[in-house]
């Protein structure tokens, strides 16, 4: 069973890895979102295609949630006593990484080829498509500010109360080489417990994709918001500034028009039937990914309804 | 008395950190080579200012010459690791002086003030000043390739024959603010025993800068050649390039239109009637800056004879 996943950052990676040890080697692809994709330093880095790279290569530093395990902070500390910022957190390896990949791009490589270099120098044998290979910059619109999405995310600690959510690049960005394939192609196509405004919601935004989501038979979403909270991150803010409910049945309602299955948590079993409304199956399971078992047990779930 | 210096790396470092110690602070200036600066990973290396000012600092490594002693290699491992050009060995903290200033010069600061806002942050009193805030390039000229100098000088090892040596950008690139007027109104002008074709070279080749030492009456030179050979670095093969003798009064040929006293070596001393035949007085020390005192008991005669 040939799956193509849609992730962002550690909710996607979270069940990127159940999906990896459930299925056969070469049968997983995750398309990530580059949405929150920026240069610091003069140096790209891609945080969601990082953070599922990492999860994947059993590196990443998983109470953190981003980064890798065991990584030295040497350089951006010496930033810190130049005066310079440091407030975009990167680890040494980490930075390594995004410094090579700025050097590939120089010399003219595109972002999913050089992707696809990192995780196979990793030893990750799941496929990670970058989104696309043109730049789309998630921006978040504030009162009097517009932030780009790492300034807003790490710099102001999610503060600044959002108004509205932007994708610049989008006129000008197309899916990375095989994507409309991948989604076709796949007997199932997951879309991962990630956040639906910023990370899921750049790839829908590309053209095509979410023609070809429509066309699919067997799309299956996992709600990433359990008892009108996200798991982990700033969902909440970025639903409520669309105009979203913050329930699993707010998210089913954005992925309406083209998933067949959605699976939400237990603890929200009160708002199948609503989900079931709008057209689409419900799976009501357990979707806390607490430890890499419980992601395990939750890829299963996925493929057993698909 | 006011001393403005020009310098490239290491030797230039050496005799800097001599006269650091003789004059009272705020009389010294050092105006240092960016002909070797480059574009590394996307980040902005600029290895003759960053040697000058750790030197100056106190944190140079000085068994290696470059770099600061006791620096990491965490990131360029990584990349190596991962597959990545790791032949410009950049050190840790040394990576992140270099990110500091492209985030600067990103912001639209120019590298004179970013390289005194860094001087400033590592405590060192003397004005260390780029020769221009506009890039100019240093190539070498092989029989079939055109290097980067950094490509020649590290990644090559100096292997390739060099039949020539070239500065581009020289038409745009002007002295930095101040440097005309810190030769002008410098008590004594002193070139350091740098490279002189490829770090004092591109500093004599800016705009205006050879005439003001031409008109500057007390301008001292010390050799970087003793005994017919480089005290350290390829001058050997950049001056044969320039059909320049590898020799003390072959630098000082060099330097004879404006330099008033030549200093070299006391093993050159069979040299010195040649080199005053050019029109300079010439003193013969032992011109081997072996450990700081050294450096500043060469400092010592550079000051007493000017």
């Amino acid at each position: 069973m040939k799956i193509t996943a849609l992730a962002g950052g550690v909710g996607g990676a979270k069940l990127l890895i159940g999906l990896q040890s459930a299925l056969p080697s070469e049968d997983l692809t995750a398309i990530v979102n580059t949405g929150d994709d920026s240069v610091i330093y003069g140096v790209h880095v891609s945080p969601d295609v990082d953070i599922v790279t990492y999860w994947l290569a059993g590196i990443a530093d998983r109470a953190r949630g981003w980064g890798i395990a065991g990584d030295t902070f040497d350089v951006v500390e010496s930033i810190a006593a130049l005066g310079g910022d440091s407030w975009f957190r990167l680890g040494d390896r980490d930075l390594a990484t995004c410094l090579h990949r700025t050097e590939r791009l120089r010399t003219g490589a595109s972002l999913s080829v050089i992707t696809d270099e990192i995780r196979t120098s990793l030893g990750v044998r799941t496929r990670v498509v970058p989104m696309s290979d043109e730049p789309v910059h998630t921006r978040i619109v504030s009162e009097d500010t517009v932030y780009e999405f790492q300034e807003w995310f790490v710099r102001e600690r999610q503060q600044p109360r959002v108004t509205a959510v932007e994708f610049e690049g989008l006129d000008d960005a197309k899916p990375a080489p095989g994507v409309l394939d991948l989604i076709s192609d796949a007997d199932v196509v997951v879309l991962c417990p990630s956040n639906p405004v910023v990370s899921i919601g750049p790839i829908l935004a590309l053209p095509e994709v979410r023609e070809k989501l429509r066309e699919h038979p067997r799309v299956v979403a996992v709600s990433p918001i359990v008892q009108g909270a996200p798991v982990k991150g700033p969902a909440d803010k970025l639903l409520a500034a669309s105009g979203t409910e913050v329930t699993a049945s707010g998210v089913a309602g954005l992925y309406a028009d083209f998933c067949d299955i959605f699976v939400m948590d237990e603890r929200d079993a009160a708002e199948a039937e609503k989900v079931e409304g709008m057209g689409m199956s419900a799976l009501v399971v357990d979707t806390l990914m607490t430890d890499p078992a419980a992601s395990e047990r939750l890829a299963h779930s996925v493929i057993g309804v698909a």
